[in-house]
């Protein structure tokens, strides 16, 4: 649709449009609820030119100007700087009584703060844990959300669009700040699980005695056995292709939410020893043991004379 | 049916009708496959009379008597003697060419020289990882097997019944040895995945100001998220049911396959940091780390003076 239609009877406006707004977006629309988009690239708003029930706006006023009242604007940006900017961009443009959503991976202690400076405004503030990644198009997100009932109440029938299901995949966790934590913990529950299989199929490889299929035996785990999960259906998937994954590098990015989990450990006193084991691989694979590896390089080196391999 | 039938029609004899040994015959014998039941437990046996398509036998030779050639016996006891001195019992009815099938949790090791000593007396052996616990009977059972070609093939439509569904569930790993293998390292990533969702539920429950229903969180999470799995499953049902779990002792057992899998680890050198702690986890949670723990609380005490609290 034209981005320039006058009628403000727009249910949503999600800010960004990146990969996970958009397909957020595109199964709004697909459940027949009209949504604006808006994103600071153009490209990424031609791209929704064909969805039907989508209208674009190439300011965030004209995004807002779409919405019919009580407004609601969904943030889908990195979290952080970028996020906190476009929160606040989208603040002065609201009026008491609207909602500001947050999509983003954000530390639940900013969100925490966030929420209570806008309430102060009269705003609504909602965060949002979305898992489901690339697949959530057509599966369905998994939602967690947090924050007062009276802005997540008219809010439901565009959540249970957004999930695999009306009846389920979604909980309202509690107050501001919950909807994040939930999807920190989730998170760190991922980084452990992934640990966990990578730890099996690294000992699978391994065992060149037995000349295991690795690809065959994650394809049958897939039915019937305790491990069957849509992590395993990944790996299986990935195996398949790339059964030897020899051409990737043994590097793995983190992104805030191992950290914060482990943090929040410590927080709270609870013991997290695989997720801190699952962070502490991530970590070392970035390179950033290599400082303690020359020491202890060094120091067998300095009491038993063992060689030193010089650095490539 | 009765037990005294005489025509030697059976296509397997399973040698245990415990838990898993009384499921799995149920389930070849509603795929229509004749089979003969063993266990030195008149109950065990009196509890599949009325199952059409088993028959039982009051000893080893009746239920070997029961076979058509080449005979299958498949042993599905406890791991260790039990198995060992079963398997050495049924090696002496049999003829060349028959199989013997172990469906327990052995170590590979013990496997790999068990099908070695039965194939010296022209006896088949067939290592079975069999998982899916109490729910095989109605969703099949993950299979991965090893040994010969010659001993998997005339048994295939047995694993493609006993399995999910004939076309997947299973997979003949490689020689002997492998299937046992597959199947310990399937456990050790079953300590990891537990404990990682273990890890989050406790950092969910020990959130008390957001006061949040971890049991409602685990069923949302059960659909579109990237933690969906059997297990999270298998959690989500456990916490509707019991969300506290004050009721039950902070023990965990340990039944070999986790210390295996670590001690595997070491012999091939492949760092399973999550593995280690998922195990590490269930020897403390025995009390098994508490001497380290007094010395820890000596130590302080001894260093700073810190109080040292009193064994109750």
């Amino acid at each position: 649709m034209s981005a320039d239609r006058a009628t403000a009877d727009r249910a949503l406006a999600m800010v960004g449009l990146g990969r996970m707004g958009a397909s957020m977006l595109r199964r709004l629309a697909r459940a027949r609820i009209p949504v604006c988009g808006y994103d600071v690239a153009e490209g990424a708003r031609a791209a929704l030119a064909d969805e039907p029930n989508v209208t674009t706006a190439d300011s965030l006023a004209g995004a807002v100007a779409q919405l019919r009242p009580p407004r609601a604007v969904w943030v889908m940006l990195p979290a952080g700087a970028i996020t906190n900017q476009a929160i606040d961009a989208i603040a002065a443009l609201l009026s008491p009584g609207d909602v500001i959503l947050d999509g983003g991976n954000a530390d639940y202690h900013d969100t925490v703060r966030q929420a209570a400076a806008l309430e102060a405004r009269g705003l609504h503030f909602i965060d949002v844990g979305v898992s489901g990644g690339v697949w959530g198009l057509t599966e369905g997100y998994g939602l967690m959300f947090g924050g007062p009932q009276a802005a997540v109440a008219p809010l439901l029938p565009l959540f249970q669009a957004l999930a695999p299901a009306p009846d389920r995949g979604w909980v309202h966790c509690g107050p501001s700040g919950s909807g994040h934590y939930a999807k920190m913990v989730h998170n760190g529950i991922e980084y452990g699980a992934m640990q966990a299989y990578a730890e099996g199929f690294a000992l699978l490889h391994a065992k060149q005695e037995f000349a295991l299929d690795v690809a065959a035996i994650a394809e049958a785990w897939r039915h019937g056995t305790v491990v069957r999960s849509w992590l395993l259906d990944l790996a299986a998937g990935a195996l398949r292709a790339d059964p030897l994954m020899d051409k990737v590098a043994p590097v793995v990015a983190d992104s805030g939410e191992g950290r914060w989990t482990v943090r929040e450990g410590l927080d709270l006193g609870v013991p997290l020893p695989v997720t801190a084991a699952a962070l502490n691989v991530r970590l070392a694979s970035q390179g950033r043991g290599d400082y303690g590896a020359r020491f202890l390089a060094r120091l067998r080196n300095a009491f038993g004379g063992h060689a030193v391999k010089p650095q490539s």
